[in-house]
């Protein structure tokens, strides 16, 4: 008996977020896969669930909600226990600063359709897309690590010592920096909280390689 | 006697959204002002400040709170009336998800420092360049202008008849349309209600014209 379906893709940071806050939550959930490179989130059966064409989609009580960020504070609002966000306005505005430094200024830039697009528009080639990759991952992860190494609230993860949306949102980044062979030396406290994540099962259990959907 | 000082710069998107925040709040606040074009934003006295290196940065209540939306959630957090998001988990998972289909799928693939390494990466001209940008706008715009011409939440503004989250993401998103020719015909709902919360004078004295750094 589950909780939710979960439409997403093995690879995509977005729905690997999703995927690990439904783990951290406890929630049973199905998946359903709509694989991004065969061009399957532009189905008109999908389509007609979310119109914006992309994944996640997640289908709980009775509705379907979209945008990573805006499913996992459902999640945390509608099922508080464990909680994903800290209790006081200024530590959600911390932890929501964090996670959009991730998610909105990192990931859409380097996402699968924008990578697509630059070998289509510019001629890009594989290193040039590697280079494009690893520079917006480097503008971010050079500040976002001064933060978490200075700021008195970071802990064994990046708000206090337990994961939260902030963590959620650094892994899938961290996995996806593999496949461009980002040099993860300089950011230490980065690398030492996603090494704490990733001894959670929450987490492992919902890496890409470990998917059904996963190649 | 002002409650905040707003670190930001005429042209930003971002800090668009911030200011309209704090004028639907009724906040009075001081403006300072780094131009982006001049790398004032990566000075070493506003790097100490907000390491990301970004506008807008906001203090208020003895701290400095960065990333437009998470600024505005906290805004809302400690000052309700008027209300910025809805009462219920689910009106504020879609005014989150409209957000961020503006905020983090349109926005950071173009906005200034993506657009300049356009040049200096791909040799794109200006006309190269306008093109990226209407597509990316016009990727997301068609399905939004669908959920908002089709979902019963949608109102005078985004979700029911008060401004609110999603309209404050839409109107700078819109105003910076029209430095690249995006042809809003397409688009007749959001062109709706982009005109409505224009009506209003938070919105009107939040514009980049508006601004006294503005050029």
């Amino acid at each position: 008996m589950s909780d939710a379906l979960l439409h997403g893709y093995f690879r995509s940071s977005a729905a690997f977020r999703v995927r690990i806050a439904l783990n951290l939550k406890g929630l049973a959930y199905d998946q359903t896969f709509r694989h991004l490179r065969k061009g399957e989130q532009r189905a008109p059966d999908y389509l007609k669930l979310n119109p914006m064409g992309l994944v996640p989609a997640l289908e709980i009580d009775g509705q379907i909600l979209t945008q990573s960020l805006a499913i996992i504070e459902y999640l945390d609002e509608t099922r508080p226990n464990p909680a994903l966000m800290p209790k006081d306005a200024a530590g959600r505005a911390r932890v929501r600063s964090l996670s959009l430094s991730l998610a909105a200024e990192i990931h859409p830039i380097n996402n699968l359709r924008v990578l697509e697009d630059l070998r289509s528009r510019f001629g890009a080639d594989d290193a040039a897309v590697a280079r494009w990759f690893r520079h917006w991952v480097e503008v971010t992860f050079a500040p976002l690590e001064t933060r978490l190494a200075s700021e008195a609230h970071t802990g064994k993860f990046c708000h206090g010592d337990t994961p939260g949306l902030a963590d959620i949102c650094l892994v899938p980044q961290v996995i996806n920096n593999t496949r461009f062979d980002v040099d993860m030396t300089p950011y230490p406290t980065i690398a030492r909280i996603h090494k704490a994540c990733l001894e959670l099962d929450a987490f492992k259990n919902a890496l890409p390689a470990n998917q059904p959907d996963a190649e």
